[in-house]
């Protein structure tokens, strides 16, 4: 499995995000810590300095395997469920943005906190974030690129909190680039088992974010990251797992321990495969 | 270890309370189920049916081993570290009528979200907390009641999140009467280990909220109860496992998992200890 870290390419007021500032300096980081790609949070791909992304690119070989959007929830507001028509079309232009931005890096494109809340009734909401779907899907199928759903934790949204929920309406769309990204954290809290929920995911399942328990880098929760990689293993995943942390006690030390812990499991898991 | 479960004694907002209306055939109905002791959640304790709730511990021998006072900040905004000074005092005043009204039922009183939100400054925030516990912790100690703190995850507060910042707290203010209560739904987001948490609370520990991981009944979540329950057991740990639990499928079906699951791992670590 390829490791990425997930960067902001700007300022942001979202906080599980690593390296924040100085992002061409972050991705240099994480290729120097031996990370495979970046994930990259993006508010707006018309601010993205992409001179700057395709020199990183280039000099230190990352992959960018996914872009993810909640910056243009929680900056812009825009949200893909709101009853605000205006609104919710400055939503899809956005994440259409993103597609075209993800499919000329390779990326699948991450639909988090930008899919919006509950407003007043939960039927509607849901109606009008399936018609935003429409679009979207055509320019995804247009474009190459997948379009990832993201369970989030009950504090964060009340739409599409467990896996379960997720798979029921990638299911009722029934389209062809439309996967489910399954972040530790969030299950850890919404999913009765982790590993059941992952292997209900089956191929819908096309990214992993891995951050421990209290989103902290993998080994300083109480999360079983040994389990999660077995699982995923033994369900032939050929996913990305992207590290999504809190950058405490710094941004460098939660990446280092990112890699090590995981590139450590990785092998136990392989060499205990290779003597079954 | 004595079992007791969460109930409101009026409509409340607050959803993770067991059997919500009807509070006394709430209670009723957890005495039937084999348990203990209720824990009320309390928003004003002069808006409660004294007689109805005499009635109720009369007629079923249940025990109140704490109260809550949640409500009170959900409900009426009442905050023991709001910068607003004429808010605070009456956060301290509702405190205080809690504590009297514990006092005459043996039981402890929890602070919970009563404590507030850090609110432009945290130290000055801080400040304004700790100088609210001088009244409150001199009507304990007149009273005989002790207070429970207890640590509450990121995204319900920003003051006391885990148990070690909790710890400290306590100890800085260094009185008798002041406890610390874990709630294993807030642990499995915030503690890097709920068991290393446990014993570092210590003889502090002195109410436990059993939730499973998903805030559903105990056995319906992956939290390692068993765990759990031989850690407090090794500790000599003589408080109650109360269950904070949401009410689903629904409330009956909550509380008869969560007493079986609970007294099943009771008996089983207690014939393990027969043994061993």
């Amino acid at each position: 499995m390829k490791l990425a870290l997930v960067i902001s390419v700007e300022e942001t007021g979202f906080d599980a995000v690593a390296m924040r500032g100085g992002w061409v300096d972050a991705g240099r980081s994480a290729a120097s810590l031996g990370y495979d790609g970046v994930e990259l949070a993006v508010r707006d791909p018309a601010r993205v300095d992409l001179d700057a992304l395709a020199g990183l690119l280039r000099g230190t070989g990352l992959s960018v395997p996914a872009v993810g959007t909640g910056q243009a929830f929680l900056a812009d507001g825009l949200s893909l469920s709101h009853p605000d028509e205006g609104l919710r079309a400055r939503a899809i232009e956005r994440v259409e943005a993103h597609i075209r931005f993800a499919a000329r890096l390779g990326a699948a494109v991450i639909l988090g906190l930008i899919r919006g809340r509950v407003a007043h009734d939960r039927q509607a909401t849901e109606a009008r974030l399936a018609a935003s779907f429409d679009p979207l899907l055509r320019a995804a199928e247009r474009e190459g690129v997948w379009l990832l759903i993201e369970p989030i934790n009950r504090y964060e949204t009340d739409l599409m909190t467990t896996v379960g929920e997720t798979l029921e309406f990638i299911q009722d769309l029934g389209a062809q680039r439309l996967g489910l990204l399954a972040d530790t954290f969030h299950m850890n809290i919404e999913e009765a088992s982790i590993e059941t929920s992952l292997r209900a995911a089956g191929p819908r399942l096309r990214h992993v974010h891995a951050a421990d328990s209290n989103r902290h880098a993998p080994g300083w929760g109480h999360l079983d990251f040994a389990a999660v990689l077995a699982t995923l293993r033994a369900m032939r995943y050929r996913g990305w797992l992207s590290a999504e942390i809190l950058p405490r006690p710094d941004p460098l030390a939660a990446a280092q321990q990112t890699i090590t812990h995981l590139r450590s499991l990785l092998n136990t898991t392989l060499i205990k495969e290779g003597m079954a």
